[in-house]
């Protein structure tokens, strides 16, 4: 099984002066993602929680809506060099009547095969594959105050950072401000399948009421996950994508960036913030 | 033609007083990159240079070496609900002879398709691709000074950033430490295709002697990319991931991350670096 650091020997310079040291990483390895033992995706992540993040996937690619659509996740054994096993393959075997996606083209699925592919396809191709209620619909209301906490409440919970400098979080909260779950990795958008995968495996899913935060950026990807997995609003420490407001704004995602201190900028859906 | 900013309404709150302005955010829009009209990648990416986008990611791929492998690039036409070109799918028309690659999983092309999927395939993948000698027999050095000096100057260079917060840059540098391209993006392998992508268009790979500079980590993807496009040393301001550290140190890259300030850490092919 994969480790989430690794160690490698670093020289470093300091005020022109140059020494050697060990060095902590944060540890990156391709993950294949099976579906019924077809070859789906590959993924650059930080091992652990593999089946959560290949499930996850499947949330956001709107394959999944529950534990239920499961049958079982492995790891396919066999055919490195020496004869171990990699853990860097994953299986997810559907259950029984669940449809196998036509999935051809890279992480994102489009519905159009013409040359009109545009955002409107993005947001198309995840309206239509919401398999929960809109997001529109989730009643949750937060305090301004307690979004403001949470990116330190992300930090102090955050424990690998701190040593490697390269890792992406993601945190689950309640609309009151608790912690439910952080997932750290190399990919933003693992981790936010991490947390998305964990759901489902608790039965968690569709995640109404909460709320996602995650270290960076706000990307068409990372909108479109919290839509797929029912998550009513997403918070960023930085900017968001136009094409992640356009979906928030489409789907009644509460869409916050820039959270920084007491200040925020609400892109759309600013009636679950209260001051 | 897409454009770079786009203008979307937001609610700010400051210090816990609300206002609404409009506010200017990246462009996020896909591109389907296709192969002699076979489709075969879509990427988010912020509209612009995009015949550059699409030959720099076949570079990446191990498809291009140079602008006389490529017969035309054009926009794919049409389809669009009010008939006009979304300017959203790019078709790379290969010249004849050059080979067209069986690339059938994600942005990554991995020769393996038993379980044994590992690390180590990924760096296989890239030496078994790359068209260019080695990047560790490229001579260059350069001045650690010179180095330390480089993120100052692709921050001043940037200009969309400041509008936005929501670009990543990379910036190509002499071994001088002059810029020689700056490309920004609201994904990080496309600002690095772009730069690959309009060197190549320029007649200028492999990118023997240069720096390429990113605003963030140092991921495998991007290593791959500096090493496919014969670029010897890579720059970042942020972590590495253990796998873009391995790369380097298989392929001769000379591979610095937590460029800032006077202060910086070199992780492989330190040889290059000069106090």
């Amino acid at each position: 099984m994969g480790r989430v650091t690794e160690r490698r020997r670093v020289v470093r310079i300091r005020n022109g002066v140059a020494g050697v040291r060990p060095d902590t990483l944060v540890a990156e390895e391709p993950l294949e993602i099976r579906l019924n033992g077809k070859p789906l995706a590959i993924t650059m992540r930080t091992p652990g929680d593999d089946f959560a993040l290949a499930v996850g996937f499947l949330v956001s690619e709107g394959v999944l809506a529950g534990a239920s659509d499961v049958r079982a996740v492995t790891y396919c054994e066999g055919a490195a060099e020496d004869g171990t096993n990699t853990y860097n393959v994953v299986n997810v075997q559907l259950a029984a009547g669940v449809p196998v996606p036509d999935i051809t083209l890279e992480r994102n699925v489009y519905t159009t095969s013409s040359c009109g592919l545009c955002g409107k396809a993005s947001l198309d191709a995840v309206r239509t594959a919401t398999r929960f209620p809109a997001a529109g619909a989730d009643p949750v209301r937060v305090c301004a105050d307690v979004l403001c906490a949470l990116p330190d409440r992300l930090r102090a919970a955050q424990k690998v950072f701190d040593r490697t400098g390269g890792l992406h979080a993601a945190g689950l909260f309640s609309a009151g401000g608790e912690l439910l779950d952080l997932r750290e990795d190399v990919g933003r958008h693992n981790a936010v399948d991490k947390i998305v995968g964990r759901a489902l495996q608790a039965g968690g899913l569709p995640l109404a009421g909460s709320i996602l935060l995650v270290s960076g950026r706000a990307s068409f990807e990372l909108a479109q996950k919290a839509v797929m997995a029912g998550i009513p609003i997403l918070a960023a420490v930085s900017a968001p994508s136009s094409l992640a407001v356009d979906l928030a704004l489409e789907s009644g995602l509460t869409l916050v960036g820039f959270l920084r201190g007491p200040d925020m900028n609400i892109y759309a859906g600013e009636e679950r913030i209260t001051l």
